[in-house]
């Protein structure tokens, strides 16, 4: 047997399973309830709209660039409408600034591939994304606390950073209906982490795969937008826009975008070429038809569902979870946020829920760079329909019941 | 304006552009005639069996699955697929044996990220395939010459590496029809591969991704198939088999896959889920259904027309090269490689060659890791009709002619 071990990269040792995507096998078994990974309802896909979009491709000839290879940069129509679509939400730019990526998952990786060598610092929430944080350990970074409240100087940050043999290079942030929160940075917190960035001269990646998922409140600009209007222009930003079509379209065509001043596309659409050459030409095609023809109504349609299934969750954990647990009320996006009694281990929980009450979710320490949330969980409202939300609610809040610490 | 120079990682001086895909670029110019990508014919896809796949994925209700995130490792039925070819070829394995990437290109990449660490020594071809060298570049490597018949000692290897800040981690090598030499490795070169290899107890990556196309003389067995050979059962193996459908089926799909003992399997399952969670579900689920219709149609049918526009750019160079430019006939493949007198500089010739002559091609040192190769071009013989060629070599011949050392 060869000895794989020796010949590994030292990062191959910041590799580990995650435990969503473990979780989603569970989701075949017929009596499983899951919340546990972030998918989109498939009933709600606009089928009929890619129906018709695979037709016209092969009916009017489209075919044979679609199964060619392409430019690393991504199809220029799809660009064309990502610009429009960024312009409509305060980030005027053109298809220069942008990049397609498969999903803005690649997005993360190829950004952390850009800036972090091995010690290098990134900043990121305390939870935030677990997807980010597997793209970036393969780059062996330090990770601190970005908290634009938390008073702490520049100079701190960097010293810091240079104890752990690198320096600062970006602050990781979700603005809107965060993964896996649920909160929504507030127009204070959005103008903080754009003054830390400036102070500490770094970059700002702002993931935005929810964004469009707004269901009530007033939407705030992102990050981007924020910066353009201090700044002027696209060109002289620090912010880096990832998108994705995965929760409003389908996540099954991989397919999203950066968006960014042009040299840090330039070097995105090298590490593109050496990475995988280009996003599947068929599927650019195919999206750039279906978002021409349906994106705002396929939008509207399923923020009415998921508000819904927000709502469903929201009163099924009001009548099912027991004094002591708590939670917030997301404006948006897929997820609601728990947090247990401290001294209660949702890691522990999640095995007896998920062999014995047959319902899944997500352990919160999964979400922090440094382990800890060990009380916390992530629950999915968005792949559920209303009776399995209560039924898995229910189940939910009589297994955290029997285990509060005072119960037994 | 942002100075993102002093923010990049170490890695992103060793990001250069592609000659390769900046020169896709020049192939509309409707006169120009590019000999110089590594593409396929678009109008030999097999555009029917890839419209009714599509149909029948739509009508079958298979597209919820389709649209939807799937798992890692990739679709089930398109990997076992994939096994059943790799046993055909001497390689008798499973679907744990199999993951799908996007296209052999990330497998490379993936390979690179899972074995190199910074310093680390990579053995390639003296030339080899420049998108390797791209992946590889990304994690700061040392090159050496990989030659089964230098007689150089594993010590005197492992002693260079040692040099350059690292370990020798794997040999890198494409077995038939290589990009960019179109050269197929003899029995004893392969063995001798696997021999160095052993000596070494390091991994071998063998990039495959022209092995089906064969016009003549006598297949040998994958390094793959050899290793299973000596060492009995692919979990023993050493040998990483990288395989793609880019040059069968469609490159536009972007699906390829790699072939390994499970282990290796499953940390690449851990960098694919952290890079970007899976290759499209739809694409997979697509092939599965085009690969299972034609796929040994398919090859006869391109072969024959390959192996035709080989012979027709064979001829014309015989008619139209001026003495002293040599080229080998490959059994398969994409490429032939021609080698100028030695004092001729290929790139410097390109620069004329597309402006004046209109005809591309890839220069030669793009393909060294150590930049020599100053007077080699790559000509690609997929993409071009008869007429074309005919055309084409005519152009370069002439041109080459003109700039003979001797003819000024």
């Amino acid at each position: 047997m060869t000895d794989w071990a020796h010949l590994y990269a030292d990062r191959s040792k910041r590799m580990g399973a995650s435990e969503i995507r473990e979780l989603l096998k569970l989701l075949d078994q017929p009596d499983m309830i899951s919340f546990a990974g972030g998918i989109p309802d498939p009933a709600l896909f606009p089928a009929d709209a890619f129906k018709q979009a695979f037709e016209d491709l092969f009916s009017d000839g489209g075919h044979q660039t679609a199964l060619q290879y392409s430019v690393s940069e991504g199809y220029k129509p799809l660009r064309d409408w990502i610009a429009g679509q960024m312009a409509a939400i305060g980030v005027p730019c053109s298809a220069e600034n942008i990049i397609i990526t498969s999903g803005a998952q690649q997005a993360v990786d190829y950004l952390g591939k850009l800036f972090l060598s091995a010690g290098d610092t990134a900043l990121v929430g305390w939870p935030t994304y677990l997807g980010a944080l597997q793209a970036f350990n393969a780059y062996e970074p330090a990770y601190q606390r970005l908290d634009p409240f938390a008073n702490m100087s520049a100079q701190a940050y960097r010293e810091t950073a240079a104890a752990a043999g690198g320096a600062v290079k970006f602050a990781y942030t979700s603005a809107d209906f965060a993964n896996p929160t649920g909160e929504t940075l507030t127009l204070d917190a959005r103008n903080g982490i754009l003054d830390l960035a400036g102070d500490l001269d770094i970059a700002v990646i702002e993931d935005a795969a929810y964004q469009s998922l707004r269901f009530d409140g007033e939407a705030l600009p992102p990050l981007m937008a924020l910066d353009i209007a201090r700044c002027g222009d696209i060109e002289a930003t620090r912010t880096i826009y990832c998108g994705s079509f995965s929760k409003t379209l389908s996540p099954g065509l991989r397919l999203g975008w950066v968006c960014a001043a042009t040299p840090v596309i330039q070097k995105l659409v090298l590490i593109k070429q050496a990475s995988d050459l280009n996003s599947s030409t068929l599927n650019q095609m195919v999206m750039a038809k279906v978002a021409m023809s349906c994106f705002e109504e396929q939008v509207t349609r399923i923020r009415k569902v998921y508000s819904e299934r927000r709502d469903h969750m929201l009163a099924a954990l009001e009548r099912h979870m027991p004094a002591g647990v708590t939670w917030g009320r997301p404006e948006g996006g897929m997820f609601l946020w728990l947090q247990l009694p401290e001294a209660m281990d949702a890691g522990a929980l999640m095995e007896q829920s998920v062999t014995s009450a047959k319902v899944a979710f997500v352990p919160g320490h999964a979400f922090f760079a440094d382990g800890s949330g060990q009380n916390c969980m992530r629950l999915n409202f968005t792949s559920c329909g209303p009776d399995r939300i209560e039924e898995g609610i229910a189940r939910l809040g009589r297994l955290i019941a029997e285990r509060m610490p005072w119960a037994a």
